[in-house]
């Protein structure tokens, strides 16, 4: 039985994380850290987990949680990971961090998009980026692993076969991204009342959002060539999801046999990965509350672009299902060990 | 392995139904029941379920089936279960009913407020109402279940302590129900609309809903009279679940524990009803995609009545949930076998 | 032309207020004022405003304010008018004050629900309750008004012609409320978040509602005594619209046609209120930026209640447009100046 | 008075123009046309119309109607006023068609796009494309106007500025739209259902929408050249509002103030076109319910691409609002009348 750590478990995606590790059968929670709510009951911030969870939230200390733990999940803002993480901690325990401290390998690109300084660089290079149909083989065993963005998770997965395959020109690709409100947290204020975004679409973050150079560098490795795109993500009101519709100009005519082949290529045999029949479009709906990602692309002959959309749940394969999917690849277990429940609909 | 047909699997609660199964270890899904669908793959019509159900869409051969199955679920609307029932099915097959057929001992009653005539009434004293939590052994080992409403569900659970132990005068009572769209169905009407649905309220079928003389009569069974109630369901902008605030006149003075202590008597040891601590009011977000019923109350000492709150979804507890349960208490299996999921959230 | 002063003006209803006053012809708001934003453009807050408003916000100076300004509407927390009222400023304008303030004359009944000492009883007794349809031509050239509330108006307005006419039994009322989520106001709070509201709805401040005692007040006074009720409000996921469901015992057999002619004896001539046809129930998206209330009733022969609904928008007729209309009948001008647009659908 | 018949009165667009043009000093509507429901009252198709209109709904007798109304909204399918339309009639009544059958010039374009056989070919020369803002002039004294799209007017008014000064590459420009439901129309279908649209998102129509053609055509005059675009529509769960987020290859560096300054120089007198302030992004929230367009850019520096957002009402601007816009027009009104309203939030 893996002991698990979750620091941060009060967040939409640390109670994700509750949800799904409660179902897991070879782990067990044994810290529910949480600042914001220390000595409180966790189902009385939870009030879903009343009857199911008895603990109480506990600060975030994590000399004491790392000889408790087998694994700690950190699920907090950006830069705390970082500040916490050291030879220490890490020689006993494994980390999945759910923040965006060890994405990006390039500590001057982290520094300036995210606006902080990075207190531990010199953990960069071990971490693995934990996008599991993609560095499989590389994060099984690894200590430390940096779990995707949401946004990230979607855009490369849906693009990457493109992108490997060199179908189209990787500085062309436009990542139009739509996000239920969960993406955006449970912190208290006004842009997120039920009365702001309700009936209301909007972008955000236009040109500078921080998953910008995450997918750039993921795709950058597909192709061998530093690249540039376009990331615009918008608030949807809805509870969930992310769907993504991305453009990319096509290096020569491709029938839709043979970018089909492409997607069939490298993800036919994934668990978690569906690209659907021809002509269907994916819908957030179908992946609620799962780990799957839906993927599907047009081609438009007209303009000799392709349209790729992607589908996924922000929460699961966007921040804790892929989170235990980590997990699960570190410890050995079959990869989608809890992670089997099919989307919830409606 | 329990061999399970679903007629009517294209509905709401029929694929909520699937959706339980598919976890659900001792039962496997051999037949997909769907008049509107017949030969179409299921998951074309839940893209869902894609890449996880293969089968296609089958008629509504009870015949065959019966010879096919262990059980049959019927998620079909009222009358038909009564129209396809026999001896000789009913002795190769279990049946849990999810339409009203089997609910009320009255035929007079049911033909009544239904407004057709039963088909098979003969079997109606045979079948068992199939409310778990009050009927638990009478279900065990039957062949022919009634499934209660979701509405219903959600009332009985919620004030069944208070008129079993003749703490309110159920004459008086009051329910005031309140239910998410996927209770109106998949049938394609104008009122159904997302922009007739969305950002409105409304009741309907005041005084007249068909779940009045369903929660009458098991009420009625709890106080050993019979009783008249009013009964008001209410059309709420959001998918799942059913709240319940319900109204009855004290009998005597009582204090919070003592009213409490009637709850936990029935209740205390109830896997899937939780009686909230005091002053937290159910919420329907906490329960759903889960088989539970959060149920509170509150004293007002003013005017001397209990005001009852029961939250459910109305899919699981109130539908596909229960009748897994009741396949369980059937075949003898744990009765919490494939509806161990938490709530999830949000 | 009427100098309108808004004190509050950067709330739901306050913002509602410069909707309704921007499109009415014979008013002019020259006061802008909000705490929170002082300095701050309007249109920066609202930006539905963009291009209508230039004016910045300003301070509660309700001295300042009371020279400038023909009448002051406060869309404010209790306590915040009382406190700052006094003779000077009541002799140089009126006030229409959107909190609760002035509404109860029990001066102990405000204090012991609202918990906050009353800063300025002695204005209590020459404040008139603003109810328009109830209390016009007291309304009429007052300097003090106590603008109702939101659930008060809907529950008064459905149920006053049968409270008034000895219909039923005034202490058997039982009124359940359901409220869009703009009536929690534009405070960040996290149970307000969109992903806390949207897909569930609740009970809230069940026996202890402080609309609870204005209702009784009211109603009281219609049949001449002192009554308690059952009142509880629930929080549903839209952002407008209140829907009022309540039950009263018939003091004796009723048909359909002597209660309609009661409701008709009272409301037929009036312009905001819609006595809907038989069987028809209110339904809130048919009053959604109106200051329309819908009502209707439904006799229940079996239980010897009558079920009465009604419905607005809380904002509207709920808040704001009931101001605007306590406004024109301070000021002689035709009750429905600038409140004549239709209900806006979908 | 200017005489109003709709045809197509029951569609959400329809219900709409009554509702604007009952807030219109000028107009007087005379039909309420609508094939489903003839001989019904209009108020019991809308509710929200009770005690406001009492007409009954009228076929479409477009003869008739033509001797008694002085202008003709037509908001049906398409292919229905091409049918209907004639000389006789054209000389009686001005026509405002709100469907798409006059909005292309080249009628294979038409046909192909729509899959229908033009009925009516010899007026398309005549008819005027009823964009306000670029065609004003045209459109005055028009007896033929073909009303925009809801996508199109959105798409062409953000990006038109840019393509009629040359700033972006015409060919590169990307639309990704977003749409709320009402955008989808009031017929009777599962996709549209509440449960299937709430809580979702997706892509539909890709590379295949209709209004690619009409978006080509009329940004093609501004260029003065043939181009092609992507255009790729979302269903986003609201009711009302669409926000159009498009990208372009800028053909040189600009400043943000050059960008600025050409967006002024076509909108700064708009009356309904509001270009944000610097970094604000379009939210459908703040012009619900008004005829205002609002835009705004982001000049992406690194990959040398514009970023246009716009966001107007679809029912409005989109659809009734500029029809009537279109109607003053033609009638020589002030273009604004019966559209001053300003956009309801929440």
């Amino acid at each position: 039985m893996i002991k698990v750590g979750i620091i941060g478990s009060t967040g939409y995606a640390g109670q994700e994380l509750v949800r799904l590790l409660l179902g897991h059968k070879e782990a067990e929670i044994v810290w529910y850290g949480s600042r914001s709510y220390i000595d409180k009951k966790y189902s009385e911030v939870f009030a879903n987990m009343f009857e199911i969870v008895d603990d109480k939230c506990l600060d975030d200390n994590m000399d004491e949680l790392a000889s408790k733990a087998d694994v700690i999940f950190t699920a907090t803002p950006q830069g705390l990971c970082a500040s916490l993480v050291n030879e220490e901690i890490l020689s006993k325990v494994k980390i999945i961090d759910l923040s965006a401290d060890f994405r990006i390998k390039d500590v001057s690109v982290y520094e300036k998009w995210y606006g902080i300084e990075h207190k531990s660089p010199e953990y960069i290079k071990e971490a693995v980026y934990g996008l599991c149909e993609i560095n499989r083989e590389d994060i099984k065993g690894k200590r430390l692993v940096a779990n995707p963005g949401c946004y990230t998770t979607c855009s490369i997965l849906s693009l990457y076969p493109l992108v490997k395959e060199g179908i189209i020109d990787p500085n062309s690709i436009i990542v139009d991204a739509k996000s239920g409100t969960s993406g955006a947290g449970r912190g208290a204020k006004v842009p997120n009342l039920f009365c702001e975004v309700n009936e209301s679409i909007k972008a955000y973050g236009v040109t500078t959002h921080r998953h910008t150079p995450e997918i750039e560098e993921q795709l950058g490795y597909a192709c061998g060539e530093q690249i540039m795109i376009n990331f615009t993500p918008h608030l949807v009101p809805m509870n969930r999801g992310i769907l993504v519709t991305a453009y990319g100009n096509l290096k020569k005519d491709y029938t839709y046999e043979e970018i089909k082949a492409v997607y069939d290529k490298y993800y036919k045999n994934e668990r978690f990965i569906r690209v659907l029949e021809k002509d269907v479009c994916p819908e957030t709906r179908w992946v609620e509350g799962s780990n799957y990602v839906d993927v599907n692309f047009k081609i438009d002959e007209r303009t000799k672009r392709v349209v790729v959309m992607g589908a996924l749940d922000n929460l699961v394969k966007g921040a804790a299902g892929q989170a235990v999917q980590n997990m699960n690849l570190i410890f050995g277990l079959p990869e989608s060990m809890g992670l089997e429940q099919p989307p919830m609909f409606p």
